[in-house]
Formats: C-alpha cells, sequence, structure tokens
C-alpha cells in the first residue's frame, strides 16, 4: 500500500477502505508517513469529504494510535457530553452534578480551555483547592462513591488525532465536517463513553456559523458513534448570542450554582434540561425525555443537585462553601457598568466579539502558555429581544484594570440596539439518528 | 503574510496575488516554509485552479528562484520547442537542425528521459562520440558559429519547481493544469528562450488523454509565456498511437537522419513542418507559415538540413558518418517480427502499451538510475487506418535477449485489427493565444 495511491483515491472522490484509513493512521502516528502526505490527504478530504463509514473507521483508528481509559469498573451507563464550544457555557458545571444526583455516573475527562473563556477545568479550578490532576484509580473510586468525578487529560490518548489537529491548524484543514468529527468522537471514545450526548453550537459565536453546517457535523458525530456501537444523540443549540449570562470562569461558576438552585438565567437552564434528560435517557433511567426532564426538575427543587455539586467540589479538595457565600470566588477590583445609548430592543449581540474582549480582559489563554485570572469577565443584564431605555445596564464588565474604555467600546459595538428583534430560539433541533 | 492564510485563500477559491505567491516560493525554496504547508496548498490548487494572471506569476516566481541562462550574446530571436512527451517522439532531433538550417539560432537545452524512450540528450548519445556536457560559453560559440548546439541542464535552473515536482510527485498533486503549465513555462524561460513553439500531447500515450484537457493546457502555457513577453503557441498533436514507427534510442535516429532525408514517415515529417513554421514565423524569417513551411521544405529538398545535422553531430563530438551508414548506430543482436493474427485494418495502437514494451526491452529508465540500451525498441510497420493480411508484420522487435515471448504478447494485445478503421488526423488544434 502507498500513501500517494490513498491521496490519490480521496482526490479523485473515492471512499478510502477501512485498510488504508488503518494504514494512514498507524503510519502517520510513527511517523513512518510524513506531515507532507497527511497535509494533502487531508486537503483532499476538505473537497471531497468522506462517508459515515469511512469517518467511522478513521475515528476508531485514531482511537487505537494511543491509550484509552478503561470505565468498565464504573457501575452503570456512561454517558459523556460534548460541546462544540461557544461563550459562556456553563452547561457542564451545571448538568454534571444534576444528572448525577439521579444516580447516574459521571466521570468527565476534561481540559483546559484555548481561546474565549477557560475550559471547564479551569472554571472549577477558581473555586479554592479545588484539584482535577487526580489519578485513574481516585477518579473511578470518586465516580463509583459519589457518582461524579472531573479529570484533567490522563494518559496519551489519541495521538494520532493531537499530531493531525496540529498539522490541520497550519495547512488551512481545520474546517472539514469529517475531520472535526472524527477528531471530537475518538476523544469521547477514548476517553471510555458508552453513550455521548453532543451539543452542537450555532451561530454567530460558534464554530458552525449557520444551522446548516451545525445539522451536518452533529449528523456526522451521531452517525459515528452509532455505528462504534455508542448510543449517540445530538443537540443543535443557539449561539447567536452567549449562553445565560455570565461570560469568565468565577462569575460561570456563580451562575452554575445559581442555576443549580433554580435561579440561573433561563436560556442556560433550558439546554441543562434538553441535554440532561437525554443523558438520563441514554443511561436508561427514564423511559422518555418528558420523564427524565421531571426528575431534573424535582432534583434541582428538592436540593439534592446541589447538595451533588457541594459534595463533588469537596471530594476534589475545593472549598465547597462558595456555594452559600459566593463572594468567597475570586473578586474582580472593578465593575464598570456599559448602558445603552438610546432607546430600543436589543437585537445583535455579537457573542464571538463578547468572547475577544472577556479574553482581552484576561478571562482566556490565546496561547497554550497563558494563565488565565479567574475573576474578571464580563455579566450581561440583556439578551437579545429585550427592551433597553436610554442609561440602561447593557452588562457589567469584570476587571482588575481601572481603563477599561477600550473594551467597553468594543462590547458597545458588539451589542446593537433595533427598533424591534425577536428572542432566538434557543434549541435548533434534536439529532438522533 | 502567514503561509497558512495563504492556503485558506486557494482553498475557499480567491486568487492568490503576486506578494503571496512571491512569498510563498521564496519561503518554499529557501526552506522557511515547509513541504507540508507547500502540499496543501497544490492540493488546493489541483482542486480550484488558478487564473492566468495567478499561473505567470508564478512562473515568473520558479524562474527567480534560481539561476537562469543568458543566451542574449547570441543574435537573433531565440525560439525554443517544448513537447510534453510522447511515444517514439522524434520531432526535436529533427526539427532542431531543420531550423538552424535557415540561419535561425537553436540553442537547446535538454534532458534525459524517464520513462518510456530516453530524452533527446539520450538519443544523440546513441551517436558514438556525441557528447552534451559542454559549457554555456561553447554552447553560445556554437550556436553563433553554426546556429545549432544541445547542451545537458546547467546550473541550478528553477530550483523551485524541482522541488516543488519532487512534492507533488508523492502528493498526488501532479495532475494540475496550473501547476503543469507554470513548471514547463518556467523551465523554458529559465533557460533563455525568447518565443516558445509547445507540442501539446493528446491520446492514449500522453499525459493528457483528450483534447478538452490538452486544449486548456495549451491554452494554458500560451497564455502565461505571453504575458510573460515571451510568444508561445501550442500545436495540439495526435498521440492516440506512437508517432512515426521508431520507438528506440538509435533506431529513433536512423529515422530521423530518414526524414532529414525527406523519405521518412509522413506523420512524423508533418508534424515537424507544422512546429518548424511556426518557429520560423516566431523568429521573424517568414511572414506568415505557408511561406515558412516552404522553406523548411525546400531546406530538406536541398540537402542542407541533413547538413546541417552532419556539421551539429560532428561539432559537439559526435560521428557524422551515421548519416550516410546508418549500420554504425547501436545494432540490436536479434530482429524478431510480431506478424498480423488475422486480415483486417489496424484499429488501435495503444502507444502507452507499446512506451511500456521497449521500456521492458531496456530502452528507456524506470528510475533515474537505470542506464539505457540504446539498441533496442520497436519498429511499426503498420498504424492505425492501415489494411493488413494474416501474417503480415505488425512491427518489428530489435531486443538484445532472445526470448521476447512475453513482449510480444504483451505487443501483440497492444495492437487491434478491426474490419476497418479512420486514420486519425495528426494536428488536432492550433492555439496562437
Amino acid at each position: 500500500m502507498r500513501m500517494v495511491d490513498i491521496i490519490s483515491k480521496k482526490r479523485y472522490g473515492g471512499q478510502l477502505s477501512r485498510e488504508e484509513i488503518d494504514f494512514f493512521i498507524r503510519g502517520y502516528t510513527m511517523g513512518t508517513i510524513p506531515d507532507y502526505q497527511a497535509s494533502a490527504l487531508a486537503m483532499a478530504i476538505c473537497f471531497q469529504g468522506m462517508d459515515y463509514r469511512e469517518m467511522a473507521d478513521l475515528t476508531i483508528a485514531m482511537v487505537k494510535s494511543g491509550e484509552t481509559i478503561d470505565l468498565s469498573r464504573i457501575n452503570g451507563v456512561k454517558v459523556d457530553k460534548h460541546s462544540t464550544g461557544g461563550v459562556g457555557d456553563t452547561t457542564t458545571l451545571v448538568l454534571a452534578p444534576l444528572v448525577a444526583s439521579l444516580g447516574i455516573p459521571v466521570a468527565k475527562m476534561s481540559g483546559r480551555g484555548l481561546g474565549y473563556t477557560g475550559g471547564t477545568i479551569d472554571k472549577l479550578e477558581s473555586i479554592e483547592g479545588f484539584h482535577a490532576e487526580i489519578t485513574e484509580n481516585k477518579f473511578i473510586q470518586l465516580v463509583n462513591d459519589n457518582k461524579i468525578a472531573v479529570m484533567g487529560q490522563a494518559g496519551n490518548l489519541t495521538p494520532a488525532d493531537k499530531k493531525l489537529y496540529a498539522l490541520r491548524d497550519v495547512t488551512a484543514t481545520v474546517e472539514s465536517i469529517p475531520l472535526i468529527a472524527s477528531s471530537i468522537m475518538s476523544k469521547k471514545i477514548a476517553a471510555g463513553a458508552d453513550a455521548i450526548v453532543l451539543d452542537v453550537k450555532a451561530g454567530s459565536g460558534a464554530f458552525m456559523k449557520n444551522d446548516e453546517d451545525a445539522e451536518k457535523l452533529a449528523r456526522a458525530m451521531v452517525r459515528i458513534g452509532n455505528r462504534l456501537g455508542r448510543n449517540s444523540m445530538a443537540v443543535i443549540s443557539d449561539m447567536s448570542q452567549p449562553l445565560g449570562f455570565a461570560v469568565g470562569n468565577s462569575l460561570e461558576v456563580k451562575e452554575a450554582v445559581d442555576t443549580l438552585k433554580g435561579k440561573g438565567p433561563h436560556d442556560l437552564e433550558e439546554l441543562v434540561l434538553t441535554l440532561g434528560s437525554h443523558m438520563v435517557l441514554l443511561a436508561g433511567k427514564a423511559d422518555n425525555t418528558d420523564e427524565a426532564r421531571e426528575k431534573l426538575v424535582e432534583s434541582i427543587k428538592s436540593g439534592r443537585a446541589l447538595e451533588k455539586f457541594k459534595s463533588f467540589v469537596k471530594n476534589q479538595g475545593g472549598d465547597s462553601s462558595i456555594v452559600d457565600s459566593p463572594e468567597k470566588l475570586p473578586q474582580a477590583k472593578y465593575k464598570i457598568p456599559v448602558p445603552a445609548e438610546r432607546d430600543g430592543v436589543v437585537s445583535h449581540i455579537s457573542a464571538g466579539g463578547i468572547g475577544i474582549s472577556t479574553m482581552l480582559l484576561g478571562a482566556g489563554r490565546s496561547t497554550k502558555e497563558d494563565s488565565i485570572d479567574p475573576s474578571v469577565g464580563v455579566v450581561l443584564r440583556k439578551k437579545i429581544g429585550d427592551r433597553v431605555k436610554k442609561g440602561d445596564e447593557l452588562l457589567m464588565i469584570y476587571s482588575n484594570c481601572r481603563d477599561v474604555d477600550g473594551i467597553a467600546g468594543r462590547i458597545r459595538r458588539d451589542i446593537s440596539i433595533d427598533s424591534s428583534a425577536e428572542k432566538p430560539e434557543l434549541i435548533h433541533k434534536i439529532i438522533t439518528k
């Protein structure tokens, strides 16, 4: 088998066999297939695509390229959730303890963030003492005992994906449904998921700018998962504006706690309940999503979900008293309101723009080496469709620098006020096959 | 400027600016742009193409990547001819002395062959003593004195093209009109051509299998040449069967000499006169192609073309007596006829198949390190449209091995005999702009 023939086959629109895909991934991982052939193939895939069988073969080949996490010692169906990433996406912090509170194991591998705000672990680390660097044994024990634990990336998972992703980043081949889908699914499967719930964001603040692309990606991932024996489904959710109100690490932790108390932003709560009910269904703990949703709502009402969050934080060394005393979370020195400059209705909030502004405040990383300021960010007061009067607070900037004029100016341009506007639908579509 | 942005621009169908093309070629030549980015760009070009302006910019960027041959010390318009390569293509051996015999300077840089048969230099070297390893000064002096010389590739011409071609070869990005056209034209221009006549072969034995692709390539090269101030034109000629009768190095030299004597195969003579008349026109030695053609025919009739061949061979150390005594050329030990197995009309001769058979006999190279046997090859007795009777000689195999049953079997399958067939048109099209 020769790599040049494999590239040529894909260039002319052929379907690669499982053997050809294995040959490529094995050789590329070992270094016998050079970067310049891998990048040519990646570009050919960008133009010619892959069918679902090829995507599944690529996914499992990348899983097999490295170590995998064995979660078989955890009782029950391990349902993982993955979000394609947006601005102010606090979902995991609410969803994980909420689902665990129904007795469903949540064994969450997570990473640090690159971009707008931190990743789940960065956010959790804004709680004093919390740490995610635990051994695999400890991780499994925590999940078996308390149904929930979060661990930083451990072991050499999917080295082929890591290498290929780094190459795609510098060869303009990132944007490709088959390559994105197989990359995400390989990481979830290597991390031991039995079933997978996918939150695919669509809109200006997301990687997928429109519903059509988001649906293609969602369908690709669901098909890959199902072909590989992992029950999978996807929710396409709105990212035309930030989710919830808070964007920034400790600000999002506080918002998550509020939501677990039943006092969170409506859209965040709704997304959590939608994703959560499918997780409960896939875990076999409800017969339908309505029943699952009722159980989740009841768990919030009864306080069990919040208790689960507390015990989870405590188990991993964190100060769980922040739940009752959120002022113990890192606080920014300055709070600067940004007022509306005219009467009207908020018609547009650039999620991407708000994301960049919070990164400039110090809430995100532009390179892997950057450190994060957990206290800074923004909290929206108004969202699309909300009526405002001139002088009303549009949002609050949390900063450790007094002078935020530049950032406030940016943000003002990111929020439009018009004569009328409709609230966007939160859930665009559910993809189950 | 970042290479990843240039790749992305082309991936999404944008036109690269001259600055972007220069940045790529300069960086790639110097090694600051890695192979994996160059191959991704090449693949994007395969899918998105380039307009004529981009092709011209790419061509001149590759010319500037290395040394160039300065032919300004040669008086007159230096017209170069290039063939995209076929089977049994003896054209240059006839055309160069024929055009030179009209007082037009023919300063021919040539290479060794890879594939079916040798290149022009390999063929000339089947004449005892002939050598093409001459200095640039000697080369220029020979052309000024005698109007004709052939030199092997000298100096570091178009290193960017060499590097890029080697990369394309292993990344399935060879087949691309913009990349092929700019590669060919960069070499011609770096070799000092003032004007360029292109022979683009179309048919089963050529790189371009059909007229549509051949025309696209021809037009691309002509436009590039004209944009860069080199008057250029192209002839699309038939390669559905080998050109002339002979395929093999010394066999082709003999056929060239026959043609210069006015006793060559009709199709070879016709192609030589067509290409030659355009060369004469571009050199400014005739007002139209009819006049140019008359001059060429007259030069053959008078024997001046043959005399020019003799003096050319002698000037470069070769034994010019082979012109009158062709038996002094290397002779194969065995001549094995292949007879027709039925009555009918020759309907198909696979030029590619015949090419491979001559390579198997030893007339060509499959890798650069292979040596060539100048004496072997095949000579066709019949061509498409010729009527044959069972037992008639279809062709003669010239071999140094007695057992050629395998090759004879191959060749028999490459020649079809049917109830009727038309002779293919030799000149498919003339492209002047």
